[in-house]
């Protein structure tokens, strides 16, 4: 089985945006830079980390409307947590362009948050387990299609909203009540997104 | 002033679709049918029977993800009512065409339910407000477009999702919980929407 995360070289990685340098990165203290290979979206691939929002799952189905309509029912474990309430709000993102560095990392211990494309474009997810803080070599990632939203659990770590292609809507839900709801943390050492585009399976590859 | 709503005779529509035949719309007994008229969608005409969601207004606006992205925040008032807890699931919904028959209308007294479009398209909005059955003559109708989703208060009258156009997906924002959380009501006369193309301003219409 290929490792799902491999290590190249960082001698090329300079400073070069104000997310890496405001991280502090010393281009004279270069490290060994983790690339972290995307694969797709699946429900299966991210229930550690919270739910896929999808239609189209023949247990999730209903008919609705005399029959004009299917509902997907419940697609989430929508959480807001201690005295919070659901809210919905829209990001509208720009999109971000790779390779990409991922530099920090952020939780929402007390609630869920849900992120719905309403642009109809594919979006990367980056993520690492709830508990402590993140390690470069643990993060893993994922292309959603343009249909495809996620629910992050509570307390899972995730990259802040990575649009891609093109300016893009999503929907959020997520909490309003009260606490310190968002933790911030910067990864242990670089780490990058270079291509969405090789997430094919590979022979041996059973992950 | 001209009347938002006009009433037009009823000669021509036959039950020719099931939902009128079911609603026992008898040929013989012709009444006269209302023609709701369909305006655009915007926060202040919907404001009575609940809110637009949408992004674009400054006062929601917030700078999020290291300027990456604007957050319009907490877009709707999200009611899942008394030990309710708010889910989200997509419906799929066929178009509908038009002149379309206005039948029946329901309403969800303990919760509010949301309607946020997945596929860019426009969708028609059809409401009365809260309180005794919905009268045809007391019915509003909107023209939303593919990034305005609605939230309807609790207890609002809505006809059930109406799609234009092409097979649409929504993503939708309403409740679990106990209890008997939706009404069902035949209106007291036939309704229909002709058009959803003439709802410009007109000559003295100041709504």
């Amino acid at each position: 089985m290929l490792p799902a995360i491999s290590t190249i070289p960082f001698a090329n990685d300079m400073p070069s945006n104000p997310e890496q340098a405001a991280a502090g990165f010393d281009p004279v203290e270069r490290g060994r830079s983790i690339v972290v290979r995307v694969r797709p979206l699946t429900r299966e691939r991210f229930a550690p980390f919270g739910e896929v929002i999808e239609a189209g799952h023949p247990e999730q189905r209903r008919i609705v409307n005399d029959g004009t309509a299917e509902r997907f029912h419940d697609l989430a474990n929508i959480d807001p947590g201690p005295q919070g309430r659901a809210i919905v709000s829209i990001f509208r993102s720009r999109p971000r362009e790779l390779p990409l560095p991922l530099v920090s990392m952020e939780r929402h211990p007390l609630a869920s948050q849900a992120f719905v494309p309403l642009s109809g474009r594919r979006w990367l997810v980056v993520v690492a387990p709830a508990g402590g803080p993140p390690v470069a070599e643990g993060l893993v990632a994922f292309l959603a299609s343009g249909e495809q939203g996620v629910n992050y659990a509570p307390g899972v770590w995730h990259h802040p909203l990575i649009a891609l292609d093109a300016p893009s809507d999503f929907l959020v839900v997520d909490r309003s009540g009260p606490g310190e709801n968002c933790d911030e943390t910067v990864l242990d050492r670089p780490a990058r997104v270079e291509t969405v585009d090789d997430g094919g399976p590979r022979h041996g590859d059973d992950r």
